[in-house]
């Protein structure tokens, strides 16, 4: 048996102002910060304490991973960062305005892009001001690994290689593991694990600022499907608050 | 050739307050805060871009890289974190006045145990409040391992292994290597750099919150003894006054 921590990080700058973020690497905005103290206080006071941590490598998850084991004392943890863990990337919506892309391309679109799991939204031009083709930390990527645009088929994709190839092991090995990222990288990781389907995963939101425990078996497979928030009333309530984003 | 780069953490909570910290996990005060700042500015400003980071695994010099990353934009650069970079074990003077102890015990015996390079404090009882015998992030080292008291000798005999196993294969990769610590693992590494003697290194302080950076020839051993401080000025200022700590 096996504990696996998951943790979506708060409110960004552009979560604040209604932006698509996808790779664009925005830092948290102050709500934000206040979340990541609060699932760092939930890991203990409920006596939660992960070995080891995996992050993105964007700022707004490494600064929610370094409050959160701040406030919980565990600042001294090993972390691992990958690229496969980063937030999906959205192609040429990054950077845009959510509730003028659903005004612009009308409500059917904007949900196919947003939810749909195999409809990518165009991909973004290299010259893109919002472009990562020439940020130093993607450098040692082959261009072809580097995404353009991708749907959250494509964030299983590229997550699970890192999944059964550096989280497992550390669960084999007996560690408990804390995951801090973001909302599609994590449902990604909630959809291998529960084995949600294509279709109900659209309807799936995991809340920010707050840890979901998994206890794993064997076969690294949820014992309780969904997991249990360590704060199930707030999970309940924010649940509900993503749902509404872009309305 | 290989750059390394140094970076003492800046003011500790305790450092403020004049106490022998050692291994007792302090956070950095305000100004540390902005002295770590000042350091990932530095690096931002002259453009050396570190690949990677190894910290030590207290609070204060994590705070400091994380500080200094995020001010360089750097956040999300892989980080290693050991207790073979921790500051000297202080022994029995964890938690003690310097000022009063120097009082206490005479000058002499204050500047034996504070500088020699071979004399190490009294060790500290397992079961004083500040010692570190209970402390999880040690839970993997047998007790032989674990420190009650250390001399500079003893610093530099727990830190080399790391040098050479850690840190030297990230520079022999190419990488520009960031080294994030305490005032007396960097005096211990750099004391191995320049071939410091024994005497001499009594005399050497590093300052805190100025990167030192140093170019390394195939021997990895420095081009310029003694390195280069991004800001040479600051650290010239500040090394004198670490010279004064306790008077």
């Amino acid at each position: 048996m096996a504990t696996l921590v998951l943790l979506r990080h708060g409110e960004s700058e552009w979560n604040a102002k209604g932006l698509f973020t996808g790779w664009v690497d925005v830092t948290l905005s102050t709500a934000g910060e206040e979340e990541a103290r609060r699932g760092g206080r939930l890991l203990l006071d409920t006596g939660l304490r992960p070995d080891v941590v995996h992050t993105s490598v964007l700022t707004r998850a490494i600064q929610t991973a370094n409050i959160a084991l701040g406030a919980a004392d565990l600042l001294w943890l090993p972390v691992s960062r990958t690229w496969r863990l980063n937030e999906r990337h959205y192609g040429a919506l990054q950077g845009k305005d959510k509730a003028q892309t659903r005004e612009e391309f009308g409500d059917e679109q904007f949900t196919l892009w947003r939810r749909s799991y195999d409809v990518p939204p165009p991909p973004l031009p290299d010259d893109d001001e919002y472009s990562q083709a020439g940020d130093a930390r993607y450098g040692g990527l082959p261009p072809e690994l580097l995404p353009r645009t991708e749907c959250l088929k494509d964030v299983v994709g590229r997550m699970l290689p890192y999944w059964y190839d550096s989280i497992v092991p550390d669960l084999a090995a007996g560690h408990t593991v804390l995951v801090v990222a973001h909302g599609n990288s994590l449902r990604a990781l909630v959809k291998h694990l529960d084995g949600v389907s294509d279709e109900a995963i659209a309807k799936l939101n995991i809340p920010t600022g707050i840890p979901l425990r998994y206890e794993l078996d064997s076969s690294f497979k949820p014992v309780v499907a969904g997991g249990e928030y360590l704060d199930p009333d707030a999970a309940k309530a924010a649940i509900e608050a993503v749902a509404n984003q872009g309305r």
